[in-house]
């Protein structure tokens, strides 16, 4: 297992009219969180796809447990539960500046070969990286 | 059950840097998908608010089967599986001009007494719209 | 002259704290309008950047009169006030529903050879399609 | 006058087909801008709000010199030129990792007295807080 924390502040943007963080902006903290997550142990996700290998998302989901406000800054728990073979997963949980998780998210990806258009297996410098961590 | 179904275009702004609607932007379009199925049956969504009735989301679920591109014409279909007592369902299918499935999406709800912040029972003149559709 | 009016309503997740529309997504807008005004001539965007020719916006500029809000349906008018050499002028104006002007905007675009990424003229089609509206 | 920096990192979700930084998300990082700019001479933008004055933007210009790209690290330079009266300007420079700059911009904000909903003069404790930067 391999887990990565970021901290996120909530841009006034991305509140909506409730003054909640709105519902369809988690998914880029996600993303921004898997990145990171992967930039900490040498891997970029830039690098990946201009070494031609896309990882787009299949499933999503989220639970919101409670809102967050404009100005919050959270913390973005990122976390890879086992070594990617095809599909990576992901899991999120999101916290306040009072210690409350206020989201929990999960996103599966895959591999795609963008020049064949076609899924193919985790790049081995991903699976390199990341071994490490699930011994 | 309740079916309703509304065209959207993919905005430029919407798309990634692979040319693909960007997998965050889906719940936007879910939540006009439900906006507009509650206005068709005289349902304003805003007017709901406005009396005092919030309705955060607590649960999204979305499962990518092919993508979206840029200026596609898609076709959103959302679904009510059943009369919302303290919980609203809405169920969405995202098919494309090809007549391929995309997306599937779900989405659970609440009803939020907005002066009392405490969960309350779906509005009366929202049952009673939707009661028809459910004989 | 050439100008074109759609109507766009106010989404949910496009609306910030204040309840209004967040004044970063009047762009979007912008680029919807001028998508819709050359389709109504026959010209795709889609299809411009397909056969190789970009459109990157070089300026940028917005007056919010009065602001917009969730659900509203607002007009949009794109003008079009001059024929294209190497750079393309739009100007938009946003109407509510009551008739009242809420914004103005102006953006200029660039025509770039996506192949040699170097700017170049408009391309013959656009122009053949717009000379009529410019006589 | 007053300049504040800040490094903000080009999420995929904020790029374009173009694989550029979508040009409508700019606006957001000059919120953010402000924002911090202010919060590192002891202002909450969040705090102004809760005391119940507004500050909605009625002007945005934007010059684009070169494209912003995925992961790309910026700097974002944010300048208040002149001490608040009943409107504050602020002007932007971000620069890239290479030290281009690749855009200009500049808002201008009012204050809003959100309980009587008129327009109002800077707050004391802004004009305070601002007074030793342009003596």
């Amino acid at each position: 297992m391999y887990a990565h924390t970021i901290q996120i502040r909530v841009r006034y943007g991305e509140t909506d009219r409730m003054g909640y963080l709105y519902y369809g902006n988690y998914a880029q903290y996600y993303e921004v969180g898997r990145v990171e997550a992967m930039r900490n142990i040498g891997l970029s996700y830039k690098g990946l796809e201009d070494s031609g290998i896309l990882m787009p998302v299949v499933e999503l989901q989220s639970t919101f447990v409670k809102p967050a406000h404009y100005d919050d800054l959270l913390s973005l728990i990122t976390t890879i539960t086992e070594l990617p073979k095809v599909r990576m997963y992901f899991e999120y949980e999101i916290v306040n500046e009072g210690g409350d998780t206020i989201n929990y998210g999960k996103t599966t990806l895959f591999f795609l070969d963008a020049v064949r258009r076609k899924p193919c297996r985790a790049p081995a410098e991903l699976i390199e990286k990341l071994e490490p961590f699930f011994i």
